[in-house]
């Protein structure tokens, strides 16, 4: 690989709908807790789709876009400790500062100069390189026998199904656990939710054929939604009890409506989904039941953990992996990502075959 | 006292706007977990005036109202094991069989054959006697200084405060506390989340001299909002960082939409108030901002904690009673605490002089 | 069975050493939260064999040992609200009145008038029937698919694995567990450790058989202490970080120790064991070590959930069972579990074949 | 001041009971992360005192002691985000790079390259300047109103109190505290424990003026325990019922001792003192008591939380400060706090007169 060759390619935006795979300067290092990573495998994210909508105003045209990457440090500001060129890196959608208030409770997601930054206020990982401030906050070390395809997968999606699921939800053994959403939110919900051994987990969905792979991640239970009875079949299945938790993995008003006439008294309804309206929130119903609802951006804390539990091969990561395609074919795989219906997609790996170590 | 009158006085539900001071007769014991107490001290719960209102269609005409008392055991069925006649007790108006699944979670209020009964579905404490199902779960043993005034408070008021503010808010030191609402739910939600140490507790109220009095309570901060500029005032007291807690201590739209409107990122919103109408929720604004939103039924699970804390001297539960009535006069104490805007009533403790020891 | 026959069979202690197989009167109800149960299945604990041995000096000639049972309510007391003859139900090891104050914190082992009684203060399981106070909260119905063999196991051993082990020790997802005992005890740790998806479970015993049984549990890695260089093999294991949560389940200081030497700062020790002797506690070295160390006496608060997860047949407490006996072997079955070197036994289900449904 | 003067005056360790207040070379900014603080005001640990008597053979002849410090920020290095020369700030005595994996526990006093380094195994605060490691982690902005002699008792003691005894103990409302030895540790752990408003608060120490100010720092009993009946005493006053939470702020085994027989079932001991050989455990007689024992070294990540305690007036630091000095009179200073129980000090303050703003 050319080291002189300061360009690269990458997937810019240009404004709604408009997305073109093009030569840009390579980035560089600005700070001194800065890192620049050669990507081996990025994805896309739900998140990506609605950028390319139009629905994140705030992105400027010409931004290169992607927050999910596993990649090669290519060089490292004098002010980074743990990494050095030539590591293999799994990079966090989250950039911290590990100095603020909001990092200190480790709420990083909301740290002061960083949070989700990339592929929004700075550059992404959907190219050859990209640029990662505060590198030690942001990266995490790679043993080589981790799998690209398996490792990407907690650059986002899995924490995102742990924390703002799994663990906002408070889910313990012997849960019945309910999950709005079986695309790839409620997937990875569904994936970490397991790991704290939930008697049952129903998933909830209007397409039969998530519903089956969920069957196949460890659904104990499936309901359509579709003919409007789902809460109906919920409360039989729980002989009238409701469920302990319930996750919402969509983002709209009647998924968030199911939580709240499935949960039981004392449960918890954890909200995952991005909302763009506001919900009813029943408390002439729910006002003396004792739930606990709660809402949260992905912080990316769970991130070491669950490396721990896919480097022990506890947790199949790589399922969440339906297509596969090179950095020259990003744009086909939007199609197949944004086309999920039809294509049956999860997510996608999106490799760089001139990187693959 | 004659023992072998059967009658006895008690305020008497007769539908919307209609109670009476009657004759009825004495309760007897059902169950071998029952018991009778004899009333010392009783008082009135903004929930009883609701009833009055009619906007609890379940009571029935000739039930005996109120679930807040202090008094003397008369009588015991044989399977209470830690009462006798003669002892001092609060009641709790909370009844509970301590055996059921929900009451091993310590979920009391949800108790499968218990939860809030008294003055509800059986007649309650506004009399000369009531009768109490499982004692032993539902009444407290009081040592001989341990002031009426001060303990009768522990029934409803200061429990509600404190689990369904303090402690489902999670108070800690340091933090900043909004409570929205200075009525008697309000303020002991401001003694008991003092327990934690906050740095700062800000009350909102419409009522000045309410107001007033959640200083004299330890407010630091007091503000009224009937000019709709709380939020605003609170989030500049608070340098746009917003609180860490919010209690919401009314139960109706507005002051559920300020909790929202000020929550910090990471904070929480208890809710107390009970509400007859949704909320609307702005997951728009708050999916990504880690909140913690919580409803409860008080469970009366705190009561013993706050026991020792007013056996200690460390809580003043006395000051939340403004105003004194003798049982006979207790039409004219709902009306006082009926009026509380122009009579400035908190809580009224209503006392059988017959009884007093 | 011929209800008019007054005696039972039911295996009794007459001191140190001394055990017999004997008629009996069969128990009676004497107080109205009573139930008699009539056992199908019955197993032998780790602690009756130190009752064996004279090592529980309060234990009285003609006491009928055993505390873990399966069975047929038979008769109950008027106070009985939840059970009816001729339900099936799971005996709790521990009697808790559900009223006082232990009670009410869920600490149901030091409940007042409860506790560890059965086969201890009053008769216990080893018979033909048993007398359960308290029965609403010592019993567990039971649904006509759960098998005898598997749910016995959740009296005694699985609460104690779960309680003194996986949850003292705050076991989570990614964690390194280090259980130190193979015994029941340990393999109970094991199997309930596993409900959280720790990282690594290292299982060290003296026993090479039993670390065999452990890994066929589900421990990822073995280590056989008898060359006393157990510290330094796990320290290697874990690359010099030590675990996470060290579970102590034999009851001698060197095991303790051990889980001393190997405990990482921030973790935990959990011990489980019943120890005999003090144990040095090496605060000069663990003074700074951020350790929490639990103490416990199962309280068997977590029964309903295990018992959901074994209905839900996400847990498999039955594999625990090694050796089968009908009661009229019980001897027999002391003999086998209390020689579990020679035998290689786990626990021992002991059947009254009279009493199958 | 002379910027241009390099040396500053410093009190050097020279060994075992050799100490001198020199000359020595300013600090210089060594990294990038670095900040230079002159100091206002500094104070002596009791850790100090131990170096000094050469309990820490790690020093070396040469070392400027001192972890304590309240200064104005003279200089920082380029990757210092968040304070700028001129600030006033607090000194952390705990090094934290905020990036390992201690750190993202918020365990900084494990921290990979940090922990406790300043007056350690770098040159401390006992000085005019001092070189501060990972300023954004290690330093916290002052406000103007903040007193150095208050805000210096955050940089060790009051966090100290507070993580190893106030949280470790899990303190909570009604709770009865023991806190045994009424030193600055045990005066901290009780000025902090109140934060949880315990119920009662009981103070051991065999010194009767200490157990004076204990009382007037808010302790509600105080027993002396140099008749050997501390013990007996205390479980008097808790009707035989025990304590809550066992502080032991001393490090001997005879006040470990204490705390082990006077915690109740479900208890806590939390241990704050600095101990030099193991104790014993009375694991026969606490293997089945449900306690919670924990050890911890000062991580300082409370310290936020205090600052607005303090700031909000709501805890008096200050009133830990016996004696003032000047940095010229240090070592009169640490005469002065090395023979406390003659001269009754508790914490001394020691300002650098040419500093002060």
């Amino acid at each position: 690989m050319d080291k002189n060759n300061s360009s690269m390619k990458a997937l810019v935006f240009h404004g709604p709908n408009s997305l073109a795979l093009e030569d840009k300067p390579r980035p560089a290092l600005q700070e001194a807790t800065d890192a620049i990573v050669r990507l081996t495998t990025t994805s896309i994210c739900g998140t990506d789709l609605h950028i390319l909508k139009g629905d994140v105003p705030t992105i400027p045209d010409g931004r290169v876009l992607g927050h999910e990457g596993v990649g090669i440090v290519e060089e490292v500001g004098p002010g980074v400790l743990a990494f050095h060129p030539g590591d293999r890196v799994l990079i966090s959608l989250i950039t911290s500062c590990g100095r603020c208030d909001f990092c200190r409770k480790r709420m990083y997601s909301h740290c002061r100069v960083g949070g989700w930054l990339l592929g929004n206020h700075i550059d992404g990982t959907q190219a050859e390189y990209v640029r990662i401030p505060f590198a030690d906050n942001g990266l995490y070390a790679l043993p080589p026998e981790a799998e690209d395809e398996a490792v990407v997968m907690l650059s986002c999606i899995l924490p995102t199904g742990m924390e703002c699921g799994a663990l906002s939800g408070q889910v313990k053994p012997g849960d019945v656990v309910a999950i709005v959403g079986a695309g790839p939110v409620g997937l990875a919900a569904l994936l970490t939710a397991q790991l704290y051994s939930p008697a049952e987990t129903v998933m909830i969905d209007l397409n039969d054929n998530r519903l089956m792979i969920a069957r196949s991640f460890g659904a104990t239970q499936t309901v359509n939604s579709s003919d409007g009875k789902a809460a109906k079949r919920i409360m039989a299945l729980t002989h009238g009890a409701g469920v302990d938790v319930a996750i919402e993995a969509v983002g709209v008003p009647a998924t968030f409506d199911l939580c709240q006439a499935i949960v039981a008294p004392g449960g918890h309804i954890a909200n995952a989904g991005v909302h763009a309206k506001p919900v009813a929130l029943h408390l002439e119903k729910l006002w003396g039941a004792n739930i606990t609802l709660t809402t949260r951006l992905v912080d990316a804390a769970s991130t070491p953990m669950l490396l721990k539990m896919v480097q022990s091969g506890r947790l199949d990561a790589k399922k969440l992996v339906s297509h596969r395609f090179e950095l020259s074919e990003i744009l086909k795989a939007y199609d197949t990502f944004g086309n999920a219906e039809r294509s049956h997609a999860l997510k996608v790996a999106i490799k760089n075959p001139a990187q693959q170590p």
